[in-house]
């Protein structure tokens, strides 16, 4: 009953807390923000990395009181939970506020990371990405020779399209690796345009990849979206080991 | 019999005010048309309004009359019935022309956005809009799920786009929120080429991006179109309510 | 035996006689071609033309001895075959060689599509267009549902975005038919650039609409998709009635 | 027991051959890594061009021993397995070699694609290519026929472009031809955004070929993905005859 409750709502304020950290790690890059409300943001950042930090030694403290960990002792079972992906996660965001504290104004690129990193710690409440993992290690044959596929696919249309296009545009067409970025940007069917093929004959090339590259990638997208669709569905949606 | 006609007459008239309306407020905005038409668009605007407002009234008055609402009594039954969905979408139908009755040349935004709300009107003649809100809500925690993965993955390959490509254009990518744009427009394909990765290694990170998006943004498509099939071949496609 | 061959040879020549013509009204519009070949390509149009409307006359000739048609009589079965669809498709067939025959260099647009519409020739060996009709036919409602859901979201988006823009580019959203224009790209992941958001909120709604875009023009096209399969699975692909 | 594994370790190093193959060739490209690592690329392609030839040579020498080419006899059998895909993809893989020693620095072109065309000797070693061969095999019908309907789409949406842009952009829509190029970018939903249409008539059949032909191409690209999907997991994904 009364612990239930608490549980709930102590988990709701860690997911609030968990979203709130996100946002405020992306509204810091703005430079309008950071100029003026950097100190506030600091303080945030400070106190909820300290919250993140105690929620993960208390749950490594507790560890041992975990059923399937019980048996192991009180050091093992601590040391088992902490290699767990779950603590893990939790680590990786207790991590940026030791970064600030012992190496300030240094390691950013890190830090920002790490910060953005703590969105995995939602996955505690969300079954779907464990669905997900479960969909592409159960078609991980059919998703490896679809990739294959594909693999062999944009390579062949990148070496086709460099040879025809390098000497016309040898700035976008330098090597096999940028006609590899046109290939994929094609098939994708993101095609930002940035690299276009701009003769006759590499018109002609990218029509046929266009055409082609469409049904290939609906090869490992279908069948991973509907692996996906039968393992959410199959689950019952209940966290079950938080 | 004839009654039946009637009403199929009626309901036939006020669907074609509503498509000529929403035409109409298209149209207003095209500056040849305002000039030259503007009178006899205001004209057609202002008596459309009236029907409408003429209609909400009317379909009020007789709220008492419906069986399920006939217990309530002559004045909680129209209450309770101005309370609900297509009683409100039809109140913001009348609204534009109290609107342009009493606030003149004011409020342009507004009445513009009302005129072209007229459109969910349409809904009451059909129940695909309700198969969608069905698939939606009986999907909502595949959605939710699948959702927060593609949203962890836009925030994460936003954030390395950032770092990646901050220095080489620090215009494009002036913070997260515009990789975030930048992530958005990548993994739904859409690909503007507004926003694209210039440096050697943005191009790398956007090929994977790419590669994973596609994927991704298939996972909860899939799962909604099927459900929205399944939803909509369930329903006999009879107007119910009307 | 004989006949059955003699049947299946005329109809490989009359299905390269069509192709060969797509591809030279294709070709004649390239202008190295039609000052070179002018004269060759004219003669070959003229040729195949005449084959074409010497096929049409034949077939209304005949078209008497069909065992549903012949119990009306000489006239009448030849009008009532005049009437169907694929009478009709070889008259459009027969038509440029009219045009050019008596009003010679006049017409140019209609000729050059009339000749493209041989194209629906084929349609008679080929029963996937009538799997299509059928498909689409069977799910009217559905695909007359989500499409009015997709043009409310369309209006809707082209709305806020006339409104958002219109103040920062005049130029590419003079109106909301310019604001439709954007959101059919954007909504079909087209993404030409040619017209994209440059305002702060502009980019908002133009990150919300991909996402929701996606998702609602995939219910169509899944509905039509999958009918389309069940059509041509059930279809055992012999050419009935030509 | 151990001929088993040194199966298994010959098949793993000549993959890592193939795969290292395949990356010095699309390294070589590049001016920076061709300048520094010329010669030792040139060194390790040799060196494993000696290693495809000989791998082919003794293939084809022990192909009298396979169970079902050994009652052709010892020459029958040899020249039986010479025409089998597996051994002309070998045969390709050798190739690059013998056009290196005996013309070199010529052929430059073909010398790449076929240093490429490696990647196809990875199919021994999948069976996702033999599943899409049977799926589009399987599905040969569905697929003629949803891909008359595309050409016809794209031939007709080409040809209206080009009658509409033609006088507007004379330099982008100079053909048909050009057209065709045009609607194919539009119709994948790829959209380079090179070449857009202009003028209000051309955005309005812009419009109607986005919207159709998203529909469209979803035809083929549904059937193809299902019935790999099918046979992919019908496989039980043992290779069978390498």
């Amino acid at each position: 009953g009364k612990r239930k409750v608490a549980a709930r709502t102590l988990s709701h304020f860690l997911i609030f807390l968990i979203l709130l950290n996100i946002g405020l790690a992306v509204l810091e890059t703005v430079p309008q923000v950071r100029t003026t409300f950097g100190h506030h943001l600091r303080f945030l950042q400070l106190g909820s990395g300290f919250i993140f930090l105690i929620e993960y030694i208390l749950r490594l403290y507790v560890a041992d009181l975990h059923p399937p960990l019980r048996r192991y002792g009180p050091l093992w079972s601590r040391l088992r939970y902490a290699a767990h992906p779950d603590a893990i996660i939790d680590l990786i965001g207790a991590l940026p506020l030791l970064f600030v504290l012992f190496l300030p104004n240094q390691a950013f690129t890190i830090v920002v990371i790490l910060r953005l990193l703590r969105f995995l710690k939602l996955a505690r409440y969300s079954p779907a990405l464990r669905s997900l993992i479960s969909a592409v290690v159960g078609e991980r044959k059919a998703l490896l020779g679809s990739s294959m596929i594909i693999s062999g696919v944009i390579l062949l249309s990148a070496t086709l399209m460099y040879l025809v296009e390098h000497d016309v545009q040898p700035e976008k067409f330098r090597s096999i690796l940028h006609g590899i970025y046109w290939a994929i940007t094609t098939i994708t069917t993101v095609g930002y345009g940035d690299v276009v093929p701009v003769s006759n004959l590499g018109k002609i090339v990218g029509s046929v990849v266009m055409l082609m590259g469409y049904g290939l990638i609906a090869l490992p997208v279908g069948i991973i979206a509907s692996a996906f669709a039968r393992e959410i569905h199959s689950r019952d949606f209940v966290v079950t080991w938080s």
